[in-house]
């Protein structure tokens, strides 16, 4: 499965600044040479020391017990005080287990904590930074603590309280959750859908340590195979000799705007003196909120697209990021990115509003548009990266396609927004001809039938990836 | 004017994590060699590199015009558009003139107020961070902002339309007022003081931009001889053969377990091998919220405990610190150490709570009374710093005195709170002997008396510094 996609809508968008700029240099392309590397399995540390950007700390975090010790360590758990995970703090067992978020082993102590609230970003021992914007934190509440006493480690189990991982070495601190929305969010109003999901009812307390995760964390619903971990992705990129790797994160249906994006992006790559870049499409597979296309049907959507030929399979690896959704703005933006490093991408895209909403509780949207790009270009611990901006296409009524937006005529564009989108879908109403193609506008009228047959202006409940 | 003195309410303090243990070693003490230097005047840059830290970004800004320029500089403003100064404004442009936080040139544009927001530091040309905790800037209305056009420069004057300053090459940006909030509080609770006094009523843009301030900003309030700036400091701390410079923050009056405190820093400072550790008292003179005890009678207290002669006026420095006051616990300390290194300071000492206050609506503290000390030790840009823990002193009822707080007798030990001493001068109470010197007190319970005659109860005023 293979294409060239975007998401993010097509607004307009600022010229980004001249910090960011400088992250578009030819001087920071890595040394590469792939041309000669054997296909065969090689030990990971070289392969990724041979072409791909490095990760964060030097080395990607695996964090899964070995299969002989598996046994082990199921009895271990056995005699251990168990906390019970919700199916988004298995998404994050997923998350650190991989490696997304090395060089992190396991949930946030409090000096990571901290340091992630007040400046986005973790020191390592040799006293360099790494980023790390949204706390990856577990919380429990105060009969949990108390259970657990003054033992080291605790047994985590899912809802179904089977055993998927041990976190060891736990350090207990306060859950200090107001200055963690706020810091997190730059708002305390009520309605951040990940904060009502996961915080407002969570417990008083964080626990930190060490995780030991059983077995690869699976979700069984016929996607599992599209969840590739960071090795993976670096695998793949290897095998076809990317000598770039350029990603795009989304959560939202892709129209024929981001094609074109996306193909701009790899010319630019190209003219940069590249010879082979890759693009990491990478629609993300955690929680998101309710009114979003939850993840079996955008990757339906994105099967259509893909099936439509608009891309080049053979340029294009398509995965899911396992990550929960946060709609933290230029906070969650760097998380994102940063994960993309752990994968192997040395560019990373980045549009108008980048993981935004619109504000809970006011009329406006609740980050400034061009914020993201700028924070991200910013960012300690991301300087590595990449950053690229985006170009703003929208439908040009002239051409009858999606083309980059040409201010001296704007009277011939038309931007079609994600909610003018899903209320054309929603009322089985056509877009523009050219604006996505057929077979995937019909996932989309689909996937809004399948929900409310009697009353289409509802907004769905949510449906966890 | 010379004495040792801490303030900080003697609270039960836990012990530094690691990181910052790690901060003070003797192998951060700086090359020295100031016993042949001359006590002449010499260029400030030579003098700087002598001996104390160096200033961030390695040379301390100062903002001032130049003597013969400043008639020119006056009729220049006279054509430009005007911006009225609150008290606060005006206090903010002299920390900026004196190079307090330098390496800013001014009131922050919108790429500095960002990275203060989200990293609480800034990143320099040569790829090093400063650290920058609280956004300095210049808050204007929708008219102010149409008055100014196209303008590349504005007039800034005081609220008696005096010429203070002229901002130039200006970029005006939005405010964003809650996210501001939000993320320097890490809340948005309704109540925060310096938030009420400068935030919620102010407009909706911000404008930054290069500071040339006409004259030095004087008080007339027959403090300004405290009132030393950076260089000045340095100065003295040169003209006194400091091999190492301790700082204390100050908003409150001085007792004798601050006293003990000094003492004790001074001790330890001598026991790693320098041979002239100089304090440098350091009181708040900026904005303080209406309960503070006002820089002025603060002042008198000092003088009283000094007058009492308990501490060496030989190695003490009394001056005061020109920046107003947001309340901001653990973001806020990060300003409060940073300022004193461009002031010379090598050591920092840091206590419970600091910069703390009781959240304004929730029965609690708004900040946990470990955080600061954690966040400051771990703080990008101030690595160079030296942060001193606080040791926990009380009153000993079985000496009669402020002592050391020894956890195997807590019951011989009585903890005073900044509110018990407050009420205790208001009620004209006397504290316990050796709990602070009489005249000292005398002056806590003459403010309390000159304040509300009739009704003792009440909560003064806001008096501005």
């Amino acid at each position: 499965m293979a294409s060239t996609i975007f998401t993010q809508m097509p607004f307009q968008s600022n010229s980004l600044n001249k910090s960011s700029n400088t992250h578009f240099v030819p001087s920071l392309r890595l040394p590469v040479s792939l041309s000669f590397k054997p296909r065969t399995a090689l030990p990971n540390r070289f392969r990724i020391r041979a072409g791909l950007i490095e990760p964060d700390g030097g080395k990607l975090v695996d964090l899964h017990v070995a299969e002989p010790e598996r046994e082990l360590k199921k009895r271990e758990a056995a005699s251990l005080p168990r906390v019970k995970l919700t199916k988004i703090d298995v998404q994050w067992v997923h998350v650190l287990s991989e490696g997304w978020a090395s060089p992190l082993t396991g949930f946030m102590r409090e000096h990571e904590f901290l340091q992630t609230l007040h400046f986005n970003s973790l020191r390592l021992a040799d006293g360099s930074l790494v980023n790390m914007s949204v706390p990856i934190v577990l919380a429990i509440d105060d009969s949990q603590k108390a259970r657990i006493g003054e033992s080291n480690s605790v047994a985590l189990v899912d809802s179904a309280d089977k055993l998927i991982a041990i976190l060891t070495d736990i350090e207990i601190y306060k859950h200090p959750k107001e200055e963690r929305i706020a810091r997190t969010w730059g708002t305390i109003a009520p309605g951040l859908p990940y904060v009502e999901e996961t915080i407002t009812n969570a417990g008083n307390w964080l626990i930190g340590g060490d995780l030991k995760v059983i077995e690869p964390i699976k979700y069984n619903d016929g996607l599992d195979r599209f969840r590739l971990s960071p090795v993976e992705l670096r695998r793949e990129f290897e095998r076809r000799n990317a000598d770039a790797v350029f990603a795009f994160q989304l959560r939202n249906p892709v129209h024929n705007g981001h094609a074109l994006l996306m193909t701009d992006t790899r010319r630019r790559l190209l003219e940069m003196g590249y010879e082979n870049p890759i693009l990491l499409l990478h629609p993300l597979g955690g929680y998101t909120k309710a009114d979003d296309v939850p993840l079996d049907w955008r990757m339906k959507q994105h099967k259509k697209v893909l099936e439509d030929g608009v891309l080049d399979p053979e340029t294009t690896v398509v995965s899911i990021f396992p990550s929960p959704m946060h709609y933290a703005g230029p906070t969650e933006v760097q998380w994102h990115a940063k994960a993309r490093i752990n994968a192997g991408a040395n560019f990373y895209i980045v549009g108008r509003d980048p993981a935004g909403m619109g504000h809970p509780v006011e009329k406006r949207d609740l980050y400034d548009a061009d914020h993201g790009k700028k924070v991200l270009s910013m960012a300690p611990g991301l300087e590595r990266l990449n950053i690229l901006p985006f170009r703003v296409a929208a439908y040009d009524k002239t051409q009858g396609k999606m083309a980059f937006f040409d201010p001296s005529r704007a009277q011939d564009f038309l931007f079609i927004s994600g909610t003018k989108m899903r209320t054309l879908a929603k009322n089985k109403e056509n877009p523009p001809a050219g604006f996505m193609c057929p077979g995937g506008w019909q996932v989309l009228v689909e996937y809004y039938d399948s929900l409310t047959p009697s009353d289409s202006g509802r907004i769905p409940e949510p449906v966890p990836a």
